[in-house]
């Protein structure tokens, strides 16, 4: 085991698209979407075997930090940084590099979105391994996801030249990333073989992720160096504020990956899926004779309807007649409606909401 | 004006397709569904210029005694007839005919369910007055509504030969009555001109009702008597519950109606809507631009939706993506979706409900 190897939790997202369940109070990955443990807490599950609890960082927004703290009771305060706010993830990943930076200098570190589902872990677990080991030789390394479907909801890696196997996972370098294609690029990408979906899961020293910022984000950087020399101070909080107010908002992707040189990729199948939407959802859960996949502790009451999710809180009824493919999600103060194939679409209520100034539904 | 004319509005359905806002505590007479007023408030106000609050009656269950007279200020207790449990309307009509006839055995009474909307009212009442005329020539008369559709949810009149015009309406005596007939024949009827549907609405001398129930009736004319016997007496309560445990479960329309002579309708167009589903009232709402009809207190984002009935309760958000032709009801314990093509099948939610004995929802 690699006494150098972190794990950063990016525990940051609001996961709009899981509205009304996901609420700013209350984000995706603090739920219990998927199965009986929170996402957060299957993340740090699927990485512990690996990576001890000691080592496992979660950068989430400072009022989410006593919910972390219940969810992972093993958890010390002092592996908690606290992000005034969002800013996308250069900055997150670039504050949990010093972070890691100041203990290890050495470190490899992880970065894992608290979001995700990943139905084998130990598959995940050795691709993080092999992962870590092309990181040591200062690569940038993301997981390449093999695609099911020319998805045009995700960014996609074109692998170039081959590169030695790794704990036998091969390895390639990384020759473009593209950012949500058209449906006729994408298809075109899946039907080549070469592609990937870039699943947000990146391998890399701590000392090199630096570096990049420095060279491509020089801003960022600046501001990251102000913090670090406060961060053991009692300061540490007004001066991560003040910055956080000036960093570039910009994300990992877009700010170092589509920049920097030696990027690899290393593809696994490792029955992946970001829950990006009700729909996404409800194709992981198991389903009644009818296709229906009901949750909650309320009532259903189905009468001829098919291939439906369907939550009810505890104390609510809900009764359908007559539906195929839909989603219903039925909160104690707000209730979603929509076919599954506008599961997407329902950021634009929570774009709606915030438009009509409706905070307490958020 | 008739002084011997009476009105009885029976008030003792349960609107099981108007769940879930209708429910065995509050149903669907006694709510605002249509407009400001509830429908039994309307239905009085309709009678009203008519006949005086004082010979206006009210059938209706033990339970929702004072509610009626909450909702009818200037009615008299003395004009509550409380049904022990719902009987159908043959003894809800003969009960409410013994005690007008104890009063008054000159009597005409109008017969009235509590949850019709007429838009018409002016002309509903010159039709009434016309029946009444008809019905103090010893004719038992229904009104005849012009059916709009071939609807296979109403029962319809085939009209025979033609009466003397009363108050300038025609007048008809009745050859069939035909209960919910399928679509084909429901067709025809439209096509004929000749039938009209059969609305609930009768008017008749209290002693021919009487005569004819004893006629056809002889084992509910049994208990009326005994019940009439004890109705000035402490002994009321006590012998109307053990009669109403045993008189037939049956409706005037196959009691009574389909077995008498001398039965006449009178046809009138006046805006009639029995609003008997959540179709059925959308369509008598005023609708936005998208066809969409929002009601209650609650907060609806409708998104790239149509033709789409929302009722929010206070405090609830109620968002929909992508809908076109839906109910969607949202109460504060329980919701009901389904197509408005459904609507009729609503009726199966509460039959679900009893089944799974989750009377809280009833």
């Amino acid at each position: 085991m690699n006494q150098h190897l972190y794990a950063v939790i990016m525990a940051g997202g609001i996961g709009s698209r899981l509205w009304p369940r996901s609420r700013t109070g209350s984000p995706k990955q603090f739920l219990d979407l998927v199965g009986s443990h929170t996402m957060l807490q299957d993340t740090v599950r699927r990485i512990e075997p690996l990576i001890p609890v000691e080592r496992i960082l979660v950068v989430v927004g400072e009022e989410h930090a006593e919910t972390v703290l219940e969810q992972i009771p093993g958890m010390s305060r002092n592996n908690l940084v606290l992000e005034p706010e969002g800013r996308n993830t250069a900055p997150c990943i670039g504050l949990a590099a010093v972070v890691i930076n100041k203990r290890d200098p050495e470190a490899v570190m992880g970065v894992f979105p608290a979001d995700h589902r990943i139905a084998d872990a130990a598959r995940f677990r050795e691709a993080i391994a092999a992962a870590a080991g092309l990181a040591s030789d200062d690569y940038l390394v993301t997981l390449g996801i093999a695609p099911s479907e020319p998805n045009t909801g995700y960014g996609y890696i074109h692998r170039g030249e081959s590169l030695d196997q790794r704990d036998r996972f091969e390895a390639y370098r990384v020759q473009r990333f593209t950012e949500k294609p058209d449906q006729e690029t994408a298809r075109s990408f899946v039907e080549s073989g070469e592609y990937y979906w870039n699943g947000g899961i990146f391998v890399w020293k701590v000392t090199r992720i630096l570096n990049e910022i420095q060279k491509h984000l020089d801003e960022l950087y600046h501001h990251l160096r102000t913090v670090a020399g406060a961060w053991e101070t009692d300061r540490r909080r007004e001066v991560l504020a003040s910055a956080w107010q000036q960093v570039p908002v910009v994300s990992i992707d877009f700010g170092i990956m589509e920049k920097a040189d030696r990027v690899a990729t290393i593809p696994v199948d490792m029955g992946w899926d970001d829950v990006g939407n009700w729909a996404n959802l409800s194709d992981l859960l198991e389903s009644d004779e009818e296709g229906n996949v009901v949750r909650g502790q309320g009532r259903p009451v189905l009468l001829d309807t098919a291939d439906t999710y369907v939550y009810a809180a505890a104390g609510r009824l809900v009764a359908a007649v007559g539906l195929e493919g839909f989603v219903i999600v039925d909160t104690p103060d707000a209730l979603l409606i929509c076919p599954k194939d506008r599961a997407q679409d329902v950021r634009d209520v929570v774009q709606a909401l915030e438009e009509q100034d409706l905070q307490q539904y958020l």
